[in-house]
C-alpha cells in the first residue's frame, strides 16, 4: 500500500470529518442527499431575470432534479464583469422557490450577508475562492442550513477536508463537499476534474461528495459522459449549469447547457423523470 | 462553446490521427480493440520468472482478460533498481504466450530491441518517459504490430495525439492511446488520472483510447471504481497490474491488485468470464 | 515574440494597474517604497509574546531593515493550529510600534477586524489565500493604509493582477504585489518561487513588487540565494522570515532563519547598516 | 528543517553525483567548467544554413561567449515541423568550428547518431524530453565529452539527479545540469523557469549547473534579468538562444535575441570581452 495514502487515511480518521460515526443525512424538501444517494443540482450560473429563472427552474423541476442552482452573488475574476444581482438576484430566488417549491443552493460570499442569503437558500455554497476564507467558514457554525463546499482551485484533498473541518467544528456537521476541477497545465480544459479525489474521499469520509462537471471542464461536449464517470467514481450528486440560451448568458454561457443538451444527460444519467 | 477546445479540435482535424475515416479495427487473437469495443488488459508489472507469470496469465485468463501485460525492459527512476529480465524476460513471455495462446502486450524502450520485442509482442508498448523519444517513434512505422502510446507525465493531449502522429506518419495506423495519470501536486496518489482527457480524446479521434488506472492512481483500494469510471467516460479498454502477491514484486508491488481484488474488479466491470 | 505575452500585455494595459502613470511612492515612516527603490521587510511569522516580537524586532531594526512583519490573525490550513494572538497580537505590535519607532506589516484576515488592523499596521497584508477574497479586496478601497497583495498560491499573472485591480478600483491606489511561491509537483521545496513573474509583473506594471523567499521555498538554507537573485530578477524588496529560536516557533518554525543567518543574508545583500 | 529536503539530502548523498569529492573539472577549449566558474553558451536554435551559423558564431565569439550552440537534430512536437539538418547540420557545425575555433554544443537524439555527433560535440546535450531515455543516457558512459543534461519538463529533482546518476554510473562524470523551465499552469510564459532548483542542486551535488533562460521563459523581454537572477541563484553558466533575424528562425525564434539585444544581454551580466 502506498505510504502517503496510508498516513493521509490516518491523519483524516483523527478528525470530526473522518469519524466513523456517519452523519445525519441532510434532507432537502423531500428529498435525502446523505453518502449513499444521488443528487442532481441544475441551474443558470447567475441568476439574471425572473423570467430567466423561472423558464430555468421549471425545466429543472420538469426533468426531476431536485435542486436548483443559481448565484446571486458571483466571485469573478475582473472586478468590470457582471457581479450578480446581489439582494434583487435573492428576491428573485425566493419567489421562483415559492412558486415552484423548489429547494435552492446559492453562493456566500460575505458573512455580512449571511442572513439574507439564509433567509431563500436550502443549501449555502462556498465556492472555491473561499474554501481557505477561514473567517467566513466559521461564520457557517451556528445556521441549520447544509454547507456545499467547493474544493480550492489547487487544494490538496489533506486541504480540502481541513478546510470542512473548520466548519464541523464550528457546529455544523452538515456539509457537502463538492469537486469542480483544479488547475491544470493544458488549456483545453478549464480545469481538470480530479475523479480520483471523489473516489478517495468516499474511503476517508462519510460526508457527500458532489461533482460539477460544468465548471471543470467548461465543454458542453463532455459534460455527458464526465457526468456519468463522475456517478461509477461514487459521486452522491453532481451540479450542471443549464441556461436557456448559453450563448447570451451573462457568465459562463461558454459551458452552459441548453435545455435539448439536459434532456440528453437526464436520459444517459438514467434519471429521467 | 470554449475557444480554446474549437481550435483545438480545428487543429487534430487537419491531422492523420484526426480523421473522420475510421481506421481499421485492430485485431488480437480473437479478440477486435476498436473505438467501440471494451478491452481488459492485465498482468504484473515484470516479468519476475517463469513461474510468476505462469500463475499470474493463467489468472488473467480464467477472468476472461483479452491480452497479458509484462515488462522486460523496465524504465526506472533509478539506476539501481530492478531494471527488467530482458531477453530472459522476453523468453519467458514467449514461452507462456504458447502455452496459454495469449496474447501479450510489452515494452519497447530502444529501437535496438526492436527485433526481439516484436517477436513476441502481439502490441508494443512505449511508455510515457518515451512518449516524445521521437527517433523511437518513428522507428515503429514499418512493423505489423499495434503500438500501445502512453501519455507523457505533463503531456497535453495537442502533445499526446502529435506523438501518435509520428506513428501514422511513419506508416503503421494501428495505434492505441493509453491514459495513464499526470503529474500533480497532490501526493496522496502517484499521478492524477485525468479521465476528461478521455472524453476529449473520443470527440477528436477514432483511435481507440485506453486507460492504466493501477499506474495513475497508484490505490488497489480505487482501482475498482475508477476502471467502471474510466469506461463510463468512454474508454475502450483498461490496463490492470495484478500479482500473485504484491507484497513480494520486484516492482510497483504498492499498486498491484492481488488475486481475490482482480475477482473483485471484474464482477464490479460486469465483465466475468 | 510570443502571443500569450503580447496580448497579456494588450489586457493589463487598459487597466487601472497598468496605467503609464506612475503610481505615488509609498512612505513608510521615513522610507519611501516604488517601482525603483528596495526595501527590507522581516520578522516572525507570527506575534508569540512581547518579548519575542521585541527581541525580533530589535534585531529587524539593528540591521537596516525597513518594516517589521509579524501576524496577529493567522491564516492556518487546520483549525486545531495555533490560530495568532488576535487582539492580544495587535496590541503588542502597537507597544513594540511605539517603543522601536518601527513600521509594522500585518495581515487582515477578515474585514471586520480592519478598523482595529488599521490602527497599528502601516501596511496590510492580504494572504494568498484571500486573494480572491472579492469582498474583503473591496473593503481596502477608503483606508489610507498601502496594502500588500500576496498572490495565490496558484494564481496566473493575470488573475493577480485583476484581484490588485479590485482594491486601486475601490478607491486604494497603494498596492504592492508580492511573490510568494506556487504550488508545483515536486514536495522539496514548500512551494515554488516564481521569479519570472517578477520581471514579468516590472514589464507590464508600475506597483511595487515584493517576494518573500521564506514562505516560497520554506528551505533556511537557500533563503540567501533567493534574495539576490529576486533583487537581480527586479524585485523591489523582500520579506523575511526570521525568530529568536526558530525550533521553538509555533508556526513555520521550519523556514525562519536564526540570527546569525539573518545577519549572513544583510551581508549577502549588501545592506549591511 | 523541512523534512523532505532533509530526506532529500540524505538520499542523494549516498549516490555518485552527491559525492563530496569534487569531480575535475571539465575543460573545453581553454575555458574550464566547474562548480565555480561561469560560462556563457550563446547560438541559435537550429543550424539553418552555414551563413547563418558563421554570422551568429562570430557574434559569439566577438562578444566573448565560451562555447556555440546550434542543434542539427531537434526534437520537435510535430512531425510536420522542421526536424534540423540532421547529418548536413553536423558537416556545417564542424566547418565553423574549425573556422572559428570555437568549441560546440549540440544535442543527440538517437544512440545511433552518437559517432557522428561526438565526432563535432564538444559537449553533448541530452534535451528535456530524453531525460528519462535511459537507454540513450546509458549509452554515453564511454565517450569523453562532457554530457549537458537538460531537466524534464515536469522532472522532480529527485529524478532529474537519478537521470545524471545513469551517465555517471555508466561510467561518464563530466555532466552538466542544465534547468530550462518546467510545465505550469500560467500560459504568459513558455514554461515556469525554477532558480530555486538552482540553488538546491548547488547545495546536494558538485556538477555545475547552467540554466537555460531562453526555452524557459520564451520572451526576450526578460532573458537578460532572469539571466542575471540565474547567477544570483547560484548558477555555473547560462545558454542563451541568438539568431540574426528572429523573426526569420526556423524554429523557436520567439525567444531569440536579436544581436543588438545580446549585446545588451551581455553588458547587462559584466561579462562584455
Amino acid at each position: 500500500m502506498r505510504k502517503e495514502f496510508i498516513s493521509f487515511k490516518d491523519k483524516i480518521s483523527k478528525l470530526k470529518i473522518g469519524s466513523t460515526v456517519k452523519y445525519n443525512p441532510i434532507q432537502v424538501g423531500n428529498h435525502t442527499i446523505d453518502s449513499d444517494s444521488f443528487t442532481l443540482v441544475a441551474g443558470p450560473c447567475a441568476v439574471e431575470s425572473y423570467e430567466q429563472l423561472k423558464i430555468t427552474a421549471e425545466k429543472v423541476k420538469q426533468r426531476g432534479a431536485h435542486i436548483l442552482r443559481a448565484g446571486a452573488y458571483k466571485p469573478r475574476t475582473s472586478p468590470y464583469a457582471f457581479q450578480g444581482l446581489g439582494m434583487k438576484g435573492l428576491s428573485i430566488l425566493h419567489q421562483v422557490k415559492n412558486e415552484l417549491q423548489i429547494p435552492i443552493i446559492t453562493e456566500l460570499l460575505d458573512s455580512r450577508d449571511l442572513p439574507f442569503v439564509a433567509e431563500v437558500a436550502d443549501i449555502i455554497q462556498i465556492g472555491s475562492r473561499n474554501m481557505q476564507n477561514f473567517s467566513l467558514l466559521k461564520s457557517l457554525g451556528h445556521i441549520h442550513q447544509p454547507i456545499l463546499l467547493k474544493r480550492g482551485v489547487s487544494a490538496t484533498l489533506e486541504e480540502f477536508l481541513l478546510a470542512a473541518e473548520y466548519i464541523l467544528d464550528a457546529g455544523n456537521e452538515k456539509v457537502i463537499l463538492c469537486e469542480r476541477g483544479i488547475r491544470s497545465y493544458d488549456s483545453v480544459t478549464r480545469n481538470l476534474l480530479d475523479l480520483s479525489a471523489v473516489a478517495i474521499l468516499k474511503q476517508v469520509t462519510h460526508l457527500p461528495v458532489f461533482v460539477d462537471p460544468s465548471h471543470a471542464t467548461g465543454i458542453p461536449e463532455i459534460i455527458a459522459p464526465m457526468s456519468i464517470a463522475a456517478k461509477s467514481a461514487g459521486a452522491n450528486g453532481i451540479m450542471i449549469e443549464i441556461h436557456p440560451s448559453p450563448e447570451e448568458a451573462l457568465s459562463d454561457g461558454d459551458q452552459a447547457l441548453n435545455f435539448e443538451s439536459f434532456d440528453d444527460l437526464i436520459s444517459s444519467l438514467g434519471l429521467c423523470a
